[in-house]
């Protein structure tokens, strides 16, 4: 399946890369001194709007030293692979961008760091701005600086335009990997003889698939670069959303890509739902409408799931149809605490606009089905499925409710409450617009954040909540007879280095001090026994299914593959989400030892990580792909996190061989000089007409 | 998939566990005080041969004290649900057996065992030898005993008898995970800018699976145990091999399972082969012929690939055609160290039935297609990729020559070179033999031996030869046309937790002296960069894909999620297999510490496992299952381990809903008294006919 994508010209471009010696990088996607963005070997959908960046980089000092004077006459041609390269204004049929120019710096390696001796880089730069390629097949494009080229390949795929599917049900595990998907079958579902009397409702959909997750400049991914790989096609930079990082330090200037939500709302007027149980600023809901470098720019990231991308020419975008989740410190005005993009209350913002607003789960439920609606119910992320339903205390004191009263977020609704609200409407809205069909994120966001901490049970338990509200939703589906209709994908945007590996007998590990034989209460191969989760408490939730006992003698012995300084005792953290790691040196803020006061009773494991690091990290591994629907085989086998993208896309019909009839309206909706601040926001010509079909 | 085969009583038989409490277990899947193997919900083969062993318990002391008189007149009786049930004896048509009676001990907890106060059971016990169930459908199996019942509900799965696939080839990397399947991937292949440029074999397998590896009375499998499953459709308990546990003293005398070799043989007439790095005598070569409680009687394990078993009457078996691995000390004579089954030279038992013996790789480059092959190669486990083909200096010295002369073993073949010659000479004896077919598992063993040690690279390695020969076996599969008839399936027994977390700067670790320090020779995340195995280096392998540099300045940062006292340098170590963890206390041999000679320069590590670990330890996750051939869409989805083995059985039609015409004749081969030890051998009813149809 991928191998068929494999560039032609693959082999050649190949030895771009062998100087590539460092894991510091001067520009990730760039070991050349000429450097283009998209780079060689990207993918396109036919009719996807993306910028094109170019930069020459000079290096002033450092392994690379030049003269430090970057060519500012360098040129860019672009062709069919076979035909004939057109400089590439001419190409796009848009005017030639003007030259911009700064400097950066970065450090070459550790011994660097420690030596403060950065490596100084001039460069000159060109942007295209809002460009598609039509034509599938494969492109060549050259930059020629100082006598030298750079070039890089890319291929238009060549997808069917036939929709196959009116809506799209987007779940996101993050961090969730398939050991922890089994850890969590084995303490929420019974076993008899080693059969399973229930199953999860991943382990129940019919195509699996596995995507790679590595970044396109590092190995390890974060968040923002893997939930843009998956929702645009394109592989970025860790921190990047819908962009490919250049080395300016403007963090709105850098090249874009469309993505799937621009794209099925521009092409067929679809509906676009958001749903997470984090500070809906972060990274995967935020990668659906944001376009910028710094993932922590959370104030633009709001504006953004309303206005869409304004300082730049960009597609036309009209705002989500459901935003729920955390987060209220991007919405509450600054005398309450908010941090907001342009000190606005986005409360006010978003209700001016016509949407309703909901702050709890009583309001949610009671809600409109044909409005527009903004869901936001905590301060932060919001609050953990075991806190929720059985360490209920832990919901109270602190003062995080959405209206940054200083009360108490205590009515919040779970993924399950939110993601059935956002599908009512979501089909209520798309129905009355020529059945438009609906795009619809749910993110289950505490499995990573649960992860990061080790706090393994409230991970478990926020992944068990995503299986449910997946049951439920299926189930919802099926009764307003949209199943058919939807293509339903299951799948995590990274992994932790999550492991059982044993029980422990909490009583023993809880009777002894020395360490050593605290180590002797784990039980591994036949003494890991059986689940006690399951088998030994009177917790129970209906249809759902979730341990009966958190608690039992006999935990699951369970870990991290690298961790900070910490304690482990095995036993559920019964008074809130873990802090395994604080800096109690009093001095350097980034040396991180054990927490004196995490899991008293277990005993020392040292770090594997550096000693700046109080959480643990994300990992290399592939993650699962579970896909149900009228596009279920496109999800089978082993691929690219891209290749998400792509069969969603194929699916829902949104390849466009050929420009659409009219340029977007988008220049005279009065936000032309919002992102003021930004420097490169006057300098932009305005689209001027449509690209010309080559 | 699985779903579908839930017993409709498992509600009913779900209470049975719900008392099971201790990770310490009287006998895993007995709860109760009566004992029916095969337990409560498992599933059959129609037409697969079993034993039934019947047991009632009565503890002399501890929980569960009773008077100490097991009821020596229990009755046992059978029939389908809904149906009327008859006496097991009536019911298989069989004579009923004789009473047994033993007691054994056993501790309830890890205090119990610092107290040493075992709990002791008195039993009375009957076994039913090699009956069968031939009509698909759900049975109700009741032992009264008294006054109280034991109820098993059995299914016995209605599959298809059509013959889909002629042949099977069956990888299986021991110990393999995703995990390391993506590790493996990104040290072996370039990629650019976030695409790979080659993908591993198994990456291309259009079908994907995840099977659960638990245990039928753990949730942590062995490699004996989880074997069992796969080759059975009969999960187990951790050590045994092709039986259920019960807890009688004799390793022999527990309940058989039929394996898919010895149907495969016996109702096809198939040729078998068996390939692997380990010791030939290892639990997952070892599973496919052998029936015992104890994986550690490797000399009968040896013995039944030529005769199969011959203490209890059992299926007609006439030897496997190729057996290539090694553990020469399970074939050569005492006199040379060898220890051998009824210390016979077992060279010459093989030789003369037949067989021609190969031990080096020339020998067997040479050796004639169209003969039954016995390949030792080896004393112990062979040498590992890493060392085969880099780091050479270590296969010399090592005196471990396969003819067991104290010469090294210097021209050891690669798991490659021995499964394709295993095909050339199945495909050769299987089509001079009316083309029956054949079945070969090929195992790449040392994955799993190397996580053990956390050798990580060794491991990686050889998975890399596993992916490599999975990649030159279907290319020869497809020359010698045999391609399009063979179903071909890859996956592990169970996993590692080992995971990839980053990226290590061996120069800066290297340089600095504080361990705290060195930990931030780390680099995660954007840090983490880009592979280096793949970039930098010049080692070369023709069409095969492995690193070019195994010693990069920046390595992977990797490890476990359970470990003993070890350090980590992140370091390819060079002198050859790692050894983490060594006993340095002098007076308790089962206490570990950091092996003071192991990866000097690295940091320090403790132990997350019992100090008695001196290595890592199986995982509970899932493992994925890559399929191609004509069965190949059974294989997709998520499903227990035992279903692998109804779907090869169904792939070779080996269901079979009526008893075979004639009684096999194993009941003169003159092996009656060979395992004469065992104190049960006389006492056994020979074969008396084949069972009636129900």
């Amino acid at each position: 399946m991928v191998k068929s994508q494999f560039l032609v010209s693959a082999a050649a471009a190949a030895l771009a890369t062998i100087a590539s010696g460092q894991t510091f990088q001067r520009l990730g996607t760039c070991p050349t001194l000429g450097c283009i963005l998209p780079p060689d070997q990207q993918d396109f959908l036919a009719g996807q709007y993306f910028d094109i960046r170019l930069e020459v980089h000079a290096p002033v000092n450092g392994s690379e030293a030049t003269d430090g004077q970057p060519d500012e006459s360098f040129t860019f041609s672009i062709g069919k692979v076979g035909g004939e390269a057109q400089p590439a204004a001419e190409f796009f049929g848009v005017a030639e961008p003007e030259l911009e120019t700064w400097d950066f710096s970065w450090y070459e390696d550790l011994f660097a760091v420690d030596a403060e001796t950065p490596s100084i880089v001039n460069v000159a730069a060109k942007a295209y701005r809002r460009i598609a390629l039509y034509e599938p097949g494969e492109y060549e494009a050259t930059l020629s600086y100082n006598g030298s080229t750079t070039t890089a390949y890319w291929l238009v795929r060549d997808l069917s335009q036939e929709r196959r599917a009116k809506n799209v049900m987007l779940f996101i595990g993050d961090g969730m990997t398939q050991n922890m998907i089994t850890a969590a079958r084995l303490i929420a579902h019974k076993q008899i003889n080693g059969r399973y009397q229930s199953l999860m409702a991943m382990d129940q959909f019919p195509s699996l698939g596995h995507q790679m997750t590595h970044s396109i400049d590092s190995f390890i991914t974060d968040s923002a670069n893997s939930a843009t790989a998956l929702y645009t096609g394109h592989k970025s930079t860790v921190n990047a959303l819908g962009v490919y990082a250049d080395s300016s330090e403007d963090s709105f200037d850098d090249p874009k890509v469309e993505t799937i939500a621009e794209l099925f709302h521009r092409i067929h007027g679809g509906h676009i739902g958001i749903v997470s149980t984090a500070y809906i600023a972060d990274a995967t809901p935020a990668a659906l409408t944001s376009h910028t470098r710094d993932r922590g720019e959370y104030g633009a990231v709001v504006d953004s799931f309303l206005h869409g991308i304004v300082n730049y020419t960009w597609t036309e975008w009209s705002g989500v149809d459901v935003l729920f989740g955390g987060g209220a410190e991007q919405f509450c005005p600054p005398r309450l605490g908010g941090e907001t993009y342009m000190d606005l209350n986005y409360y006010n913002v978003f209700t001016d606009a016509g949407y309703q607003l909901v702050q709890n789960n009583t309001q949610l439920q009671a809600a409109s089905d044909s409005d527009r609606t903004l869901g936001i119910f905590s301060i932060s992320n919001m609050a953990k499925w075991l806190d929720r339903n059985v360490y209920t205390d832990n919901i109270h004191g602190n003062e995080d409710s959405p209206d940054c009263s200083g009360e108490d977020a205590d009515d919040q609704p779970g993924l399950k409450d939110m993601t059935l609200k956002a599908i009512d409407i979501l089909q209520n809205r798309a129905t009355a617009d020529d059945d438009a069909g609906w795009f619809l994120m749910s993110e289950a966001a505490s499995i990573d954040k649960q992860m990061h901490t080790l706090d393994y049970d409230r991970a478990l338990g926020e992944l068990l909540e995503l299986d449910d509200t997946i049951k439920a939703a299926m189930a919802h589906l099926e009764e307003i007879g949209e199943l058919e209709n939807t293509q339903i994908i299951v799948t995590a945007d990274h992994g932790h280095g999550f492991d059982v590996f044993g029980s422990a007998d909490t009583k023993y590990l809880n009777a002894h001090k020395n360490p050593r034989v605290k180590r002797n209460a784990i039980g591994t191969y036949q003494e890991s026994g059986l689940s006690q989760y399951i088998n030994t408490g009177d917790l129970t939730y209906g249809d759902s299914n979730f341990p009966s006992n958190w608690d039992p003698r006999y935990t699951l012995a369970q870990g991290v593959g690298a961790n900070p300084d910490h304690r482990e005792n095995y036993q559920v953290h019964k008074d809130g989400p873990r802090l395994p790691a604080t800096n109690i040196s009093g001095f350097d803020e980034d040396d991180f030892f054990v927490n004196p006061e995490d899991a008293k009773s277990g005993f020392i494991v040292n770090g594997t990580l550096p000693t700046s690091a109080d959480q643990g990290v994300h990992s290399l591994t592939d993650v699962p792909v579970f896909a149900q629907g009228p596009c279920q085989e496109l999800f089978a086998g082993v691929y690219n996190s891209i290749d998400v993208f792509y069969h969603m896309a194929e699916c829902l019909g949104l390849s466009r061989t050929s420009p659409p009839d009219s340029a977007p309206d988008n220049c005279n909706k009065g936000y032309g000089k919002q992102y003021g601040y930004h420097h490169y926001t006057e300098k932009k010509p305005m689209y001027s007409g449509p690209p010309e079909k080559q």
